[in-house]
């Protein structure tokens, strides 16, 4: 068998908060090398607004405890298994990991402004830096825009793009829904005691925090992982004319959840088999690889796979007690129905 | 033949103001009937938050002279023909119109903040209404998630919904880098007349204004023309593998393209025999519409009707000078080479 074209992680990868901050240096270097902001003409006002940018981002972006943002590899992870993850799978997870990061980011700049915040993480907020001011509403745009960006650049090809979107859409919604509450219920300057309530308060904080550092992190895992692993099973075993296009893994020499867990329940005689046929386009070497897929059963152990991912997210799900178990079960039945 | 699905404008459809408006007050409507805003349990504290997004939205986006997104159904209609166009068409590009309103009232309400302004449209900027001064900083943010939950809520079935979400996406970031530009080339507060070139003030506008209020309407009337002719066409006659699902137009009734034109065309005996079989679910009737529309050269036909209207638009796009032209081309090439 020739190399899968995806390398399997090395085992002892440990996800430190230093292997997440790379990748926050690649995303941030491939938005500084956008169209708009690297331009042929080399002008003094582009490099400028292109220094600028690297800035706003360097400043808001990487700061915090990054909990939020690490947090979907471990997602990832529990739902796969470790063993289970590609090097593709864990860059998937932290860049989407940072696009959290980058939403709290926009948030917490505009936040501060209409707080009027002093400092945030250590250092003055971005809009009391001297020379940004009122600069920074335009700023949490562009720091709202970096994620959309981010999400084109890397997943516009994957099945779950819209739903990505979507996802991301909704929860900055959400999180200033939540904002408008706050500032709503309690309008600087007028204190009504009436309205300090615990009700009033536990809406305020679901919407404006609850939901995008916890939900979040969670739906971006849950459909990362639901949605490769069915990718990887449909693209073998699916309908074409349900999914829309023949799928090609086997003769693509792909690292697909199918062949790895065929080799991973394969006899010495099987792999033989895999090793001759597999990454090739002949139709004999397909059908044969087909045939072994059958014999070892892989419907059913996709069936078992996905039933047991799905327990352990109704696990995490019925443990937290945050956000209504229906925000969860709702992308759940969304991602688990899924027939292409 | 039943009476197809989707109406057809009445020919004395005018597109005025008042139109356009009425479409506002439907998508207000339903933003105001979100989950988040309309919550089952009656508070007090959500009743406020909707009232105070109502308010954002009438005060900001409905204002304007609404030429921007009135320009859509222009668009639109140019390269369809008037007579072509269905209710939904008008609806959906109307929709798509009003969603540019939404992003400029968003980047005025912020434009105004940073530059601050005192008034817009005859009345104080919403920033300087008392009761909202920097919580404008939060209300921005609002309206530019109207235009996703606009978009999801009309395009998510549509072929179209990524490229439409990605167009939005794009335009936001050029625009916003206009504004880094404007805000970075002439700070406020120093003078340096070496950057009032004629090169600087032609980049600052072409991102901060020009892609939002000419290429956005021209982008949403091509996507919207170009995506619905060719899915009418794909419905019937592409091949399934290709697009991912079996065309049901003909078994549903559906007033699409191709039955629209094939009675522009057919003779007494041939419209009888779609209104022996069109809309019904029998093989042996959509064999016969198949087979009429094969005597009618409808693949011809479709093939005359792309060329000439990716002939109009490439006139569009030549005679405009206020954008590069690749600009559009690229979107062009995007939307022609699709073959599913
Ligand atoms: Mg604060
Ligand atoms: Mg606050
Ligand atoms: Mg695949
Ligand atoms: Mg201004
Ligand atoms: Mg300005
Ligand atoms: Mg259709």
């Amino acid at each position: 068998m020739a190399e899968p074209t995806m390398k399997k992680a090395r085992v002892e990868y440990t996800h430190t908060r230093e292997d997440f901050l790379k990748v926050y240096e690649v995303l941030r270097d491939e938005l500084l090398n956008d169209e708009c902001l690297s331009p042929a003409n080399d002008s003094a006002q582009a490099k400028a607004a292109q220094e600028w940018f690297k800035e706003v981002n360097d400043y808001n972006v990487p700061g915090g405890k990054l909990n939020r943002g690490m947090a979907v590899y471990d997602v990832l992870s529990s739902i796969k298994g470790v063993e289970e993850l590609t090097e593709e799978d864990i860059f998937k997870a932290n860049a989407l990991g940072w696009c959290i990061e980058w939403l709290q980011a926009f948030f917490l700049v505009a936040d501060d402004i209409m707080d009027g915040s002093i400092t945030r993480r250590g250092q003055p907020c971005w809009y009391k830096v001297p020379k940004v001011g009122m600069i920074a509403c335009n700023d949490y745009i562009l720091l709202d825009c970096c994620i959309y960006r981010i999400l084109k650049k890397h997943f516009r090809s994957h099945s779950a793009y819209a739903q990505l979107v979507d996802l991301f859409h909704e929860v900055t919604f959400q999180t200033s829904h939540g904002q408008l509450l706050d500032l709503t219920t309690a309008p600087i300057g007028s204190v009504d005691l009436a309205k300090y309530t615990q009700d009033n308060y536990l809406r305020i904080v679901t919407y404006k925090t609850a939901y995008y550092s916890f939900y979040l992190p969670v739906a971006c895992g849950m459909v990362l992982a639901g949605i490769q692993i069915q990718d990887d099973y449909l693209d073998c075993c699916g309908d074409p004319e349900v999914i829309g296009k023949i799928g090609t893994d086997i003769e693509d020499n792909k690292c697909s959840w199918l062949v790895c867990t065929a080799l991973q329940v394969a006899s010495d005689e099987q792999k033989e088999v895999i090793k001759a046929h597999y990454g090739r386009k002949e139709a004999d070497s397909v059908a044969a690889i087909k045939a072994l897929y059958g014999e070892l059963g892989m419907e059913q152990r996709f069936r078992d796979y996905e039933a047991a991912s799905y327990a352990k997210l109704d696990a995490i799900i019925s443990e937290q007690t945050l956000l209504p178990k229906e925000v969860f079960s709702s992308l759940l039945a969304k991602i688990y129905k899924r027939k292409k």
